[in-house]
């Protein structure tokens, strides 16, 4: 039988680029005998040549792809805004489907290259940009049945990994050391502890989801640093798990967004997503869990999802399908974000400390849920941890501020998530 | 502006037809803002007047809505073999598109109606039928990047629900009696605790994952039944949680398909599925899982995701997809499952019993991984749990049926999934 033939162009041969291609490698001949598609992986590009394939066509020159009239897929794994931004939006311009593993130029630039796409009558995917190996982004988009309302994930591996050990007892710099040895976290960590990671993800699916464009720029995002090996163990002797989630809700046009440290109850589903796992968990008319791995063969697997599903959509009438939209929404303010808090905080070990604490929360209209004096005395100083009723991050914010420095140090908040899934004991 | 109308009508007015109808008015509006078009619910049928549903036309002849030119897609929510199937049936062959949430009809003629609806140009979409809410056939096609090659599922909440209860100590009657009162179990539950339900769907899944068509009847299947409390006490006490799985996994084009309890070892993602919660669990290039509730709201919306779905793709031409396929895969025997086991004896305590017992397993090659005796002397018996490394299913039967009476007496025998994700402590 002849075949229809696709040719695609890989430009980036780093980790993810090579894992590709070896992925390509496995899985053409089975395409080819399920689908009835040959698809030929005509050039490879990379500035570096010492990234060459052996036995596959290659130049250093991206633009050599993207002026092939041959190639119809370019799939970049550059990385990075510029020049990746650049080379697919000049792939698109010039008639080419794209697939992209590339979160940065997705998240700032998602919804301007889809109309693009649109406009061109090509497709545009980008499966592997957000926990490709278990296809976060089309459960999104195949759920709009379930009107979910709201999304909690844990989207970055590296923090994940190194919140599971530190839970175990480890230290955070060991932890690290531990995942870079590992290969679950880079050289330098700083992108994924700081959360900017999971938040360039999190702008992407909650675009999706809401049918909006929000950027990582817009979400609050605090990192995994200020997670004390102590606030573990308080979180732990309260019943909570501490997760660096990734949390997005729709109430009456007010969208929050963030990306931030938050003790889940131990029986919530996300508490038990440990080491380099990821996971999504979707509240609408179901309550949804979605976890996998996330990095590494996964992904290049994802990208060989949109190849395979690009290559059999061409062989049908264009689609016009857009995974961005034009809703718009008040973003939520930080102090405007409305949860539960643990609070920590080091009193002078006399009467009357806590008596004090107590009062500058209940000017400012927080409720005490819980409040333990627990540790160790050190320098004089005990640690005190409260947990709260509901309240507006402001106020613990103002609270804090307002709190006596000679008898009380502030020392941590973070926000309490609810459990409703399962709400069981 | 002029919005495009599309005309549906549901047949079956039971529990999830109602739902489905008050799903369809919560999601109509919003439906029509996003995607410019207006989904009527022409009419309604069921043979029980008593179901009619004030303000909807109604009527008591599904072949109204069959042969009514001006509806697109005919919603079949009666359930059972007859007439759901042919109601299905005719209305592809009058060129209806049609959405099903019937797993016996798809499960023995899905390939079959399929082909039909491709001849017919039409869409035959069933996403209700498997673990509806949360979206597993999408799941399981949108995937095949990720070349599954073994699937082990949860997809029965009630049974789920009755061993969570039993693993909390409850026993078997108290644990149905509660899941009955939740509506977690039918006032019959015989379907669901003989684990047919759970085989109807994996038939679905397998056949759709592996591209090929297998039905319920070509697959193992064992209930829970055979489960008791003391089982379930061992197993705890061996590291272990008892859960129905459903298993499919394809080696060397030789498919293994079971539904039957299995020992899952603590650490396992699956063990921790509670209560009326269902997760399938994949594995290929990644490990994924997807939890969430099984039945109810989230099978309404399962079926709101189907009409979206088609009422969009109504907008562009036809697109030939299809979910079952024609590959030919040898199935294996019960026989010939290979496994590492849990075996419960009885044996009278006596010096040699054990002897006697380990000796009878050594002459069929069954290495033994622990042998205990744990539990109180009853009549002079002792319960005896024995863990055996991987072996054929027919060498542990062989050798239970060689086990001299006098001394042993056979109590229960279940398989023992590995555990390799999350493969760490």
């Amino acid at each position: 039988m002849e075949c229809r033939k696709i040719r695609i162009g890989i430009a980036g041969l780093g980790k993810i680029g090579c894992a590709a291609v070896n992925e390509f490698d496995k899985q053409k001949e089975n395409f080819k005998m399920e689908a009835g598609l040959e698809i030929i992986l005509k050039k490879t590009a990379d500035k570096d040549m010492e990234r060459e394939i052996y036995s596959l066509p290659f130049t250093k020159n991206v633009e050599e792809i993207i002026d092939d009239g041959e190639i119809d897929i370019f799939v970049e794994l550059i990385g990075g805004y510029s020049p990746a931004y650049e080379h697919i939006k000049n792939a698109l311009l010039k008639g080419k489907h794209v697939i992209t593993a590339n979160k940065a130029v997705i998240d700032r630039y998602g919804s301007e290259l889809e109309i693009i796409a649109l406009e061109h009558e090509r497709y545009l995917r980008f499966s592997a940009s957000v926990g490709g190996g278990m296809g976060v982004i089309d459960k999104i988009t195949s759920s709009e049945g379930n009107n979910t309302k709201e999304i909690l994930g844990i989207l970055n591996g590296t923090t994940n990994y190194i919140l599971t050990r530190m839970n175990k007892g480890m230290d955070y710099n060991t932890a690290l050391l531990e995942a870079q040895e590992k290969g679950f976290a880079e050289a330098n960590p700083e992108f994924d502890v700081s959360g900017k990671d999971a938040a360039q993800k999190l702008a992407i699916i909650t675009s999706i989801n809401f049918k909006t464009k929000i950027s990582s720029e817009e979400i609050y995002c605090e990192g995994i640093k200020k997670i004390s090996s102590e606030d573990i163990a308080f979180a732990k002797q309260l019943g909570y798990t501490i997760k660096l989630l990734a949390i997005s809700r729709l109430k009456d046009n007010l969208l929050e967004a963030s990306v931030q440290p938050v003790l889940l109850p131990k029986r919530h589903a996300l508490s038990s997503i440990n080491y380099e796992t990821n996971a999504i968990y979707l509240k609408g008319n179901a309550n949804i869990m979605l976890s996998g791995e996330g990095a590494g063969k996964p992904t290049a697997a994802a990208i060989m999802t949109d190849i395979r599903q690009i290559s059999r959509m061409m062989q049908n009438p264009y689609q016009k399908i857009s995974f961005f939209g034009t809703n718009k929404f008040e973003i939520v303010e930080k102090e405007n974000l409305e949860s539960r808090f643990y609070l920590k905080f080091y009193g002078l070990d006399k009467p009357g400390t806590l008596h004090n604490l107590t009062g500058i929360l209940a000017s400012h209209n927080i409720n005490i849920s819980q409040a333990i004096q627990i540790g160790e005395e050190r320098e004089n100083f005990v640690p005190v941890v409260i947990t709260t009723d509901k309240t507006k991050y402001g106020e613990i914010i103002k609270a804090i501020s307002n709190i006596s420095r000679e008898k009380l140090r502030f020392g941590s908040v973070f926000m309490i998530s609810n459990c409703d899934y399962p709400d069981k004991e």
